[in-house]
């Protein structure tokens, strides 16, 4: 239960999540095995997180449990949320990071709150007007960084590029690629073709000043080909973007298995083949990749999805503690810095 | 080559597509087969065309040749193909459709100038601001409409309720389904959430006096799993949620591949369950569900996937043909009258 200096601190909300703490606890024991320099804070109810502790010590050498029995419901509004924060495991895993205690949090509970109420406690990176949803979507190349997914309705060309500044950093952060290339999700790969704030955001980023590898438009299919590492768009696109190709890769995933019961002779098929298909399903398994960010508040909040198990839980906690251990803050200071010294300045006159 | 007044004539672009005329004549070829009461204006290069219709008596008794050697290229721009429209086998095609000898016109050529070209010769239908592209999408259930898939950037709340309507009324066309269910893409099934034009578009559409079955709003993942008859969107958030879906889906199916080919017993498995995995393939192959339909200008047009290979083709020859004799055109009327009528009317005073 002691914590280290060299150990990265970690904030995580036990009562988030369809299965909570069940799959938090699980995805934890996950983590246990691998030895991670990392220490977690423990948000959640003393009575139903210390017997798994007890039962588990490797567990509870990287875990602390900060007792609370308030949580956030999985179908509150933002608002009600907001309001009624105050000693929820949510609100206090945050001011765990809010106050320096912890580096990253990371819950599975309520999106809608979790991002209302990381950006009224934690507040807006300077030079960010508004923080984005990420979220890391698998490939035909491995995997992309997509932002928005769903933290904003609309956006404009400023946060366009506000976006693909921290898509950047985050990318370097998670891949090690240290020149992510840039797209915005277009419509039409012509430069006449979409949205005003999209090509106004093109017209900044091909300026080059910001020192971002942009790439051009990219449409839809580009996504999961994995042409660009960074795919940039507006909340309510990417969200409905996300949403489809989970709902695309489900369907087909359907459509396998139906096929492959389909004869006596293909169920032989399939079970000769079932080491590779299970490779598949983890391959198009949401739990693989989970974890979407919010990127643009102070601090780092990673959002497990509240359907995860154990496995995606895990997976969430591993990005936390990459992002965490990784320059992404300093890196989009530095891009910001130069994005906005390029902008025009309003001067106030003092009259 | 003799035009029957029971025939039900479709007027086609022989020269549009990527494997144009090839795939066009052999889809043709497969319609013949079929034995459809339909005549076909084949407006194109006699030169390129002649020879087959002669080595092919089946596919000549439906066909009648219109000769023009002029073509709209793939990659012109919208405004060059309008400007550059006489004589070319897209305009022809349209303008039989206009003259009224022909009921559907169907092309696999540039969408972005078959979208203008439409709209500039054909002219829009009484009663709706924007024509929309429109896609047959396969699902968990079967398949569902969804509009528009790109012929707009915006769409406000009237234009949506007319996309609605439209979509209502080609369901009915396409599936038979007399009672389509109508979702409206949004990113959260609160009342709340969502971009302003949506949610005044629920609101005329939940009041009900337009009689389209409403069923609420959507998000993306509801439209693979069939959750509506129909989705109704922008043209901007459609085009990209297809596109994703299309790149989703060709993702999984190349997983599929490498999973089934990772092995000698994976290898053999694919072999014995061929037949199945053969199946998936039609299911998930964009060729079987191809075909958008230009809806609201004077007119149905067809537009078929550049791409298409004659399997697809001919899928877009028999959506023509089941629209063309379907009374779509006289639902749309049907459901405008009753949504004009409660409009708020702008009286013009003259002082």
């Amino acid at each position: 239960m002691q914590m280290s200096s060299e150990r990265l601190v970690l904030s995580v909300d036990a009562m988030g999540g369809d299965h909570a703490p069940g799959s938090v606890l699980e995805g934890l024991q996950q983590i246990a095995k691998e030895k991670l320099p990392l220490h977690v804070l423990l948000h959640g109810d003393d009575a139903q997180l210390s017997g798994f502790l007890k039962a588990h010590p490797d567990v509870a050498e990287i875990c602390e449990i900060r007792h609370t029995d308030l949580a956030v419901a999985m179908d509150a509004k933002p608002g009600q949320a907001l309001k009624a924060r105050k000693g929820t495991s949510m609100c206090n895993m945050l001011e765990s990071v809010k106050s320096g205690e912890a580096r990253v949090a990371v819950s599975a509970g309520n999106t809608g709150a979790l991002m209302a109420m990381s950006t009224f406690v934690l507040k807006r990176m300077p030079g960010i007007h508004r923080p984005a949803l990420t979220a890391i979507w698998p490939t035909a190349k491995g995997s992309s960084v997509v932002l928005d997914v769903g933290a904003n309705i609309e956006a404009d060309a400023e946060q366009l590029v506000e976006f693909a500044i921290m898509g950047s950093a985050y990318a370097k952060a998670v891949t090690g690629n240290n020149n992510p290339t840039i797209g915005l999700l277009n419509i039409g790969s012509e430069e006449l073709k979409g949205v005003e704030s999209v090509r106004q955001a093109a017209d900044i980023l091909k300026a080059g000043n910001i020192g971002l590898n942009y790439a051009g438009f990219v449409e839809g299919n580009d996504i999961s080909m994995g042409t660009t590492d960074v795919v940039v768009t507006d909340g309510y696109t990417g969200n409905i973007a996300l949403k489809t190709a989970e709902g695309t890769a489900k369907l087909v995933g359907g459509f396998i298995r139906e096929s492959l019961t389909s004869s006596l002779l293909s169920k032989i098929g399939a079970l000769l083949a079932s080491g590779s298909l299970k490779q598949l399903k983890n391959r198009i398994d949401p739990n693989k990749a989970n974890g979407g960010v919010l990127l643009g508040v102070n601090g780092i909040v990673l959002k497990s999805h509240g359907g995860a198990n154990a496995d995606g839980f895990a997976t969430a906690m591993r990005i936390a503690f990459n992002v965490g251990k990784s320059q992404f803050i300093e890196d989009v200071e530095a891009s910001l810095s130069k994005f906005h010294s390029e902008q025009p300045v309003i001067q106030e006159t003092i009259s």
